[in-house]
């Protein structure tokens, strides 16, 4: 889909472009579970309802869009490949869909990336392009990728196909648990929150959506209430899927649909990425356990309410946990 | 039930006694779901139907066992409580099923008890007395409990209940997953294995059924062979809930029932144990991982097969993982 609409606006999708790209999608993702935690209701005080999208294809919800915007190409667009820029779920999301076509990946990594994640990157059969590990070495290397091959680039959240394959989860949600009061979802670039917001609203058009992020990197709350995109300083949180700033699309379909973005302390977001371990017994990430964390802290008020929350990923470095002191 | 019968033998449920434990423990257990992985499958080259007892209620399958035998009893024995010694799941499993009869439950733990076990017993309205850690002194302390309170005894698995109790989660995995040809479990004291043996052979005759234990505890599987309850020697394991020995009771249910018992190296346990977190995103304790370690030690064949693999528990210690360096 183009990225602008005739009338010059951002282009985002609406809720028949999210159920499109659920059926397009559906032969190559998981319909993840919903599951529920007597331990964490009493902890918050409100009946939660977790999609699990750490149990998703790559492990992270990223799968979706990056699923839809691949078979989304033509196949004149599809035969020079797909290029992204990505340390993290995102490149391995791209890499997974355009082995599912049986197309080319180039993915563009900072070179101090963790080795496990370039390795499977290349597992998952994409070509890794190292860069210097800034925002100008990353351009660079991503316009000769293009230059040279043609590819199409899928940014990791500003492109109306991946958002379209986002907020497909949403439309699982709510089949799932359809009487719910509440969603909340991670915040970093803002691909997720968008298209959950606009498939949650369409769908029920009296819930009410949150995005959550790290006070260490609140640029979506501030961007949320000045209706500008806020520059974020290079930031420290253990969130690291949670680092980017929203565009200017994602922040527009934000502002039109949620009802606040809330944010959670580094410690909170440790304590709840722990609970969630220990009391449900399942693996999230430290970017996934963010909304739990707001709702810890009370930055989000939903007492007694049904709330949604979609943990986001289960990708974590099992050799050392965030609870753990560094050796 | 009692646990002998008329003639003398060893009394053992039959389908019909655990499918009216199922009725008996729907309200106060969660059915839990069954998932599958495609990595976990590649791997081991067959189709894995993991039953994930790691999310059934205080994070083990001993939940079922423990809850049967406490509604089992009437409500003159109920009213003097119940005791069991345990230093691991089957103590929480009995203190969380006589909170939900609001009766009492005593748990005898030795006193070298990680404090965190000992607190989660308490915790769940249990009394614990602590005795000297060795098997004279934990009987001394059983004995006075019973002498002093009339409490029943619940024994781990030596217990008809109990094993009509286990034998509940193989009922339900042969509904969500009907065309099996093996189920494997993993075997400490045998109450899961005897329980899932008659019920799965019940259901399904020709159905291969597999205890998995630790090569470092391998008595289930000397006694498979020699038809004896063999002692085993103080083990050194990582999958501490597979200590116990089978007891005559047990061990006849699985010499009728079982195809043969397997044994896995403590390195193969580990592995698959931490596959298990990185592929499924689940956390399940060692003993849990036994099966899947077997599997990937190729020490059972089941090329091709519809494989399930019962989860047993996910009660681990967050802050040391087995595949962390001691520090």
């Amino acid at each position: 889909m183009p990225d602008t609409r005739s009338d010059g606006a951002l282009a985002l999708p609406d809720l028949n472009t999210i159920r499109a790209a659920h059926l397009r999608i559906a032969a190559h993702v998981q319909r993840t579970p919903v599951l529920t935690c007597r331990a964490l209701d009493a902890a918050v005080g409100a009946s939660l309802y977790f999609k699990c999208e750490n149990f998703q294809r790559i492990g992270a919800f990223k799968a979706r869009g990056a699923v839809n915007a691949v078979f989304s190409l033509s196949d004149a667009e599809a035969a020079n490949g797909v290029v992204t820029h990505s340390s993290g779920n995102h490149g391995a999301a791209l890499a997974y869909a355009a082995s599912r076509r049986g197309i080319r990946a180039h993915v563009v990594m900072p070179e101090d990336s963790a080795r496990v994640k370039i390795d499977n990157v290349g597992a998952l059969g994409a070509t890794v392009h190292l860069c210097a590990p800034n925002v100008a070495a990353r351009e660079v290397m991503c316009n000769q990728v293009l230059r040279d091959t043609g590819a199409t680039l899928v940014h990791p959240f500003d492109n109306v196909d991946v958002i379209a394959g986002q907020g497909t989860a949403a439309v699982e949600l709510l089949e799932d648990a359809d009487t719910l009061d509440v969603i909340i979802t991670p915040v970093g670039g803002g691909g997720l929150l968008s298209g959950t917001a606009i498939a949650a609203r369409s769908i029920r058009p009296a819930i009410r959506l949150y995005g959550a992020e790290p006070a260490n990197a609140d640029d979506a709350q501030r961007g949320f209430r000045s209706g500008r995109v806020e520059p974020v300083a290079p930031t420290r949180t253990i969130a690291d899927g949670l680092r980017s700033t929203v565009s200017a699309r994602t922040l527009a379909a934000i502002r039109a649909n949620v009802a606040g973005i809330a944010t959670a302390s580094e410690d909170a977001i440790v304590r709840a990425m722990r609970m969630t371990w220990e009391k449900m017994k399942i693996v999230i990430e430290p970017s996934a356990a963010v909304p739990l964390a707001c709702l810890l802290e009370r930055s989000i008020d939903v007492d007694g309410a049904r709330v949604g929350v979609i943990l986001s990923g289960g990708n974590v470095d099992l050799d050392r946990l965030p609870w753990q002191p560094t050796p």
